[in-house]
């Protein structure tokens, strides 16, 4: 029947077009460089419902020094994120736990609190912009922003984050300072800590010189 | 001490600039009109924690025909979400209801369930994406794919929604299609739908014509 | 002379840039993956004038069920586009004829009336915003907006088309809805169409379940 | 009927998106200043299909010393256009005319042949990229770039152009060089023009100095 | 003559463009609000050459505890920069002096030695890139990157720095983290410092709590 | 410790995130194609502090018709700023020189005036905005803008310049026009120039036609 033809028109305008565009999706192949905008695109054909599903968006281990858990769906963990400017990760945080201070450089943070009471701020040069924060409650932590969260209630809590960019970056304050072999001299005066505090700090985590 | 006289510069310089900077935060004006990259921003001088913190992210009254509630946290109800490139909604689904086809112009969405059972999925010309999804489960919707969530599960289902974009509206192709005053005739023409059918519809969402 | 080593510098230099450069124009080699910023570029060296013209930007044949025809200028057919953020496409409707609802999910649509008499909207969920057309109008339909095209006049109509990106995408509803394997029960839940007109639309547009 | 309270939600949020939305549509109100990202947003309630539709793409007058008129929709033409990444010119050139050297520092720019043949072409620094056009050809002058159109054919010369910007600027070189009060030697030197040259375009041109 | 219509034409087209154009610039007015992309545009009509032009990039007054300058060069200093994605600022450096560690939220930037010798480095959480760096080098630290630069050198060291952004942000740690009111064992607590050190430094850079 | 399961986890997020970043930083592997982006990044494994310093932004050799230098710090230069949206470049003008006129197509230019005097301007159709500038004065040049730098001192002037792109081009109006084959007709008939001064040119700067 004649509608086959524009059908097929469509279809294989649509077909050619979705192969081809960077419009409407364009699932990560991890296995190739990286560009700035994003990794390159596999195949229309290789792709099914899963590359836009992520499992394992669940509690992780909080029996650590934090006593804190991040578990990630960035998109080296759920390639369907490519190029979209989404992500999400899932905070759990035990009792008197907490996530240091850190930044994400390259993402605005949505904290979405599941369960329990969460303490929550961003830091300006000039102000703290800071709430105890229950379920019901969102916060955004504008992009590259130092923020913390601080599990000030009873019990777990739980917080879902969304970000703005498929691949936000976490940069954990202490690992920058303290985990690397920049001299404790140079971190010191750069910093205005105690010499002392800084070699305490690096051999917490783990730093060298 | 002469350490005021650099810590006042840098507070200057960064009160200044935060004062100025479309780089840190614009929290909205709602009142003010609208421009294509977001609101206008309310003086620092108004902004407090508050402006970064939205209550009621509840869940909603499902009570309905579609038995759905959906419950924003948008721009226009978030006002420190201006510029940030991101936003989020709750979705509350009673047993056997569901979220009809729509689609979200303006950014790609992120749905991480928390309760129950949602079938969601979206469609391209070629092909439909499409899972039965369950807590733990996140799965996202490219800018602009007509896209659908049902509960297939027993009870209540809710998930939370990320957003690409501070406001990324919502439209409903029921409402889209039938609740204007399109004539009848040219809804016909142009979606290939018997004219009974249309105009059924039409009386359901309240279009005319 | 050696004005030769201030030109060989420019030249050198503009050579360098234009071999490099993302800013002037990046030749899409469309045999190599896609990202998100579009086509990988084909070297300065591969690259004449014909890689900047697009032939074929003739009418397309209306005999058809839609008595419509759309012929492309996308980057898939146009390599030159790619990165520069436009394309074109050409309308031929015949008398009676009318491309159905549909959208661009990656671009805003311009539609340049050439002749005849083309009726076209797009719609939102509070209002249709439509108008007859004629030789000297512009129609603008913002991106990702549901929209039609109608010839309402005699004779045939043709339009030029213009999009705001290289590959705007072209999805039909009818084959969003119509044309793939999703449920019809599924399809009538999310749509609250009739079951039996979701399974008469699915037989005409070659759906199945 | 409880329809009315979801419908009612999906309208109000729609009305209020689409109200607040910078991606929707953000009709410009030219008589508030302007901003980097486009003018201000005419209120939702004064909108009407008119916004969206430009008349006036009609043939200019081309009695004048290049033979040749430029008819302009861009932003500042027509409204709609704002924020939407994408205008539009129509060129019309009288046998043995032209449109001179001329860059749009802001857009990308498609030419689609209507009538007749058009000689248009790009500079680079290493190479011309220049075609003879008829109609059902285009040709793409990336952004930026030093370009012409001449009427090469017999009888009046016709093309559409589109832009990827709203607002692409429009700088002919001749005025640029030649119609303002830079003094000739200063033209001289920095173009190695002869000073006579200078002197005689600067008084065709309305120059002084 | 009859070069004055199509002049008179390019000429009304430029000015309008002009005048409207979000492309060519857009002056900051700092007395009207900002929005997400920027500044409103001051008219054309007040626009004159200072507007392009700062003067006052001169040599900080060093005489401090940091013994270090900054003079910044930004769009509320420089309101021609408005929307341009650009802005500078001035480095001096004292013998044994430095610039603590910060960021800049916002954008990338550049460091060109101009006199002296300074170390310079960015941090990441596995790595530090770091150099000593002399007239005739250039550094980048890219954009939301914790760095710090040193005067490792005899005499004072200057720098200029560039910026990818009109208004990049610049936050000093000590700042964010000890000059404000977050109590100190919040401040401790998320941070591993010894809630001793946190209090001397509140103490030193006008902290409270 | 358990210390390490934490840190571990962040370290390897951070690492995998940092290997995977195009938010980080994308060193540019020059020797694979380039996208509308930019470069593909190198593998994190191979990068060093070196990839971020560049040597050899120093005075460029004067001896040349010009009397001028450019030296430049492109990406294709110093393949640390791929995707970061800056470059630089020094400049330097003998007694009595000049750099003609020019556009860089992709970037904003800022230039900072290290020694001696130059007059420097851009043009637009309507005006020309122009300046002497002496050490402590910036000027910018928004994008696309033809323009010009003057050495109207004693002795050698100095500046260092930045863009607001990794690869802004530079396209010298004179090699546009007259180093390439367009026919010198074609070349007097879009810019009004005198045949016999276009020849005189072509034959100076290497074009032929």
């Amino acid at each position: 029947m004649k509608i086959i033809h524009i059908l097929l028109l469509f279809t294989l305008l649509s077909f050619t077009i979705s192969h081809a565009s960077v419009n409407d999706f364009c699932v990560a192949d991890l296995k190739a460089p990286d560009t700035p905008s994003g990794y390159h695109c596999k195949p229309l054909a290789n792709i099914t419902s899963d590359d836009f599903v992520f499992h394992g968006f669940v509690a992780g281990d909080t029996k650590n020094s934090f006593n804190a858990a991040l578990t990630s769906a960035f998109v080296t963990d759920f390639p369907g994120l490519n190029g979209l400017g989404i992500s999400a990760a899932r905070l759990d945080i035990a009792e008197g736990g907490s996530i240091p201070m850190h930044t994400h450089p390259g993402a605005t943070e949505l904290l979405i609190i599941v369960q329990g009471e969460i303490t929550a701020g961003f830091l300006t040069p000039t102000a703290v912009f800071s709430k105890a924060l229950k379920p019901g409650d969102i916060m955004v932590f504008p992009q590259g922003m130092l923020h913390f969260q601080v599990n000030t209630g009873k019990g777990q809590a739980t917080g879902f984050l969304a970000f703005s960019s498929a691949n936000p970056g976490a940069q954990l304050l202490d690992l920058l300072l303290f985990s690397n072999n920049l001299p404790s001299e140079l971190v010191a005066q750069t910093t205005f800590l105690d010499l002392a505090q800084v070699k305490k700090l690096k051999a917490r985590f783990g730093g060298r010189g």
